[in-house]
């Protein structure tokens, strides 16, 4: 998997991307980031890429011209690939987003800054605008990297264990359940005795339970589209009965 | 706005933060950034600060008490505040969570890793549990970046330009107008005639017009919140039905 990234600041998709486990996967070779700065394609002495947007209004938007050369420059090197516009206007991004796009060879991530990009650079190459979430942010880098690690971990050899991408969140659509480790008693409180019971049938459907509960707790939206047994619906049924909210 | 925030990967924090508009509002004292490593308050000679955890399971967990060191510290220089834990588990971030934040004059961030942190220590030091999004990262660290960056564009003094921060994104419920620079003809293309107008009634109007047929195209379900003329939901009805869409 490669990513490349069109952006005003390479330093720091570098930076982040080389640390932790999307630093391993890179030395190891599983993803490749490669950060162009838009700023080498502009064509005036002063660097400039942005300038005063038509109609007036606050801020400075980023030009066609240095966007699309930066574009022509790594798809003539790499070949053509899917552009990801990092956009509040776009699909909000989600695990199922992240699986698709893990199964692609090339990414190409345009990150904005300033008030925006213009529109017709974005019309010409842009196949995908994708938003993290509704809310607002300075430049378009952050969200690139949310979503190049999201991806990044679920390409084969990226994760140590291939259950770890598979037994969390999301997975079977429900959070995760409570994780505990040494010491067996700190501040007072001790680990549930399941957990030392070493009983593989009891373990797995405390982890289940748990896990509904707390679904049913933070985020009862996604139950709608978990399978529960009968048993856990009465368990959520139970939960939501005693805490006064409204049924499934 | 003071920023603490409890991670393994300090520098990764402060690479991020030191770029661009956080980067000048960090120099010029409008937001202050401060990453602590958790790793600093393990008390073994190898500084580990994660463990096994308890039923078995793949990968690692971290300790509570490094992590509540970390805490105790922070809050004894600089006073107790609200302490967000990054997870899946949380309320998804918005705007208006982003706005609440604001207002606040120091936030701790926690920054899980591995396969989570041991329950107990969020059970007694975590206010706020928060989710940028529903898919899975390797680490707490770029949710924290991505809410820091969203929280300090609403922190008076960050951007130039205080119009900027209202005339955007989601500010009226509506996605923004697309924006155009010179040149005023690009690859055949040209700049909307209005906004060459000078006529500044027009221009509201077609900013308006955009705005609410972008959210209608990419974002329906934000109309419900935004508040429509009567001519603008007329707009959006025309729109989907030429689209073979349902009504709003």
């Amino acid at each position: 998997m490669n990513f490349h990234v069109m952006t005003l600041f390479p330093e720091m998709i570098e930076n982040a991307m080389a640390v932790s486990i999307t630093g391993r996967a890179i030395k190891s070779g599983c993803i490749s980031v490669n950060a162009v700065n838009i700023r080498d394609y502009a064509q005036n002495k002063h660097n400039r890429v942005d300038d005063y947007p038509y109609g007036g209004g606050a801020g400075m938007v980023m030009q066609a011209e240095p966007v699309y050369r930066c574009y022509e420059d790594i798809i003539e090197k790499h070949g053509s690939a899917r552009v990801i516009c990092l956009s509040p206007q776009g699909r909000v991004f989600s695990q199922e987003m992240a699986q698709e796009y893990a199964g692609e060879e090339n990414l190409i991530f345009l990150c904005g800054h300033y008030e925006g990009i213009d529109e017709r650079v974005l019309e010409e190459i842009v196949t995908d605008y994708v938003s993290i979430g509704d809310y607002v942010l300075t430049g378009g880098e952050l969200p690139a990297l949310v979503m190049m690690d999201t991806i990044a971990r679920l390409v084969p050899g990226v994760l140590n264990n291939a259950v770890s991408a598979q037994t969390e969140s999301f997975a079977e659509g429900l959070l995760e359940y409570p994780q505990y480790t040494r010491p067996e008693e700190w501040h007072g409180k001790k680990v549930p005795a399941v957990l030392l019971s070493g009983n593989h049938k009891l373990l797995a459907e405390w982890y289940r339970e748990q896990s509904v509960l707390r679904t049913v707790k933070n985020r009862p939206d996604l139950l709608q589209k978990a399978k529960l047994t009968e048993k856990e619906c009465q368990l959520a049924e139970e939960f939501l009965q005693k805490n006064g909210n409204r049924g499934l």
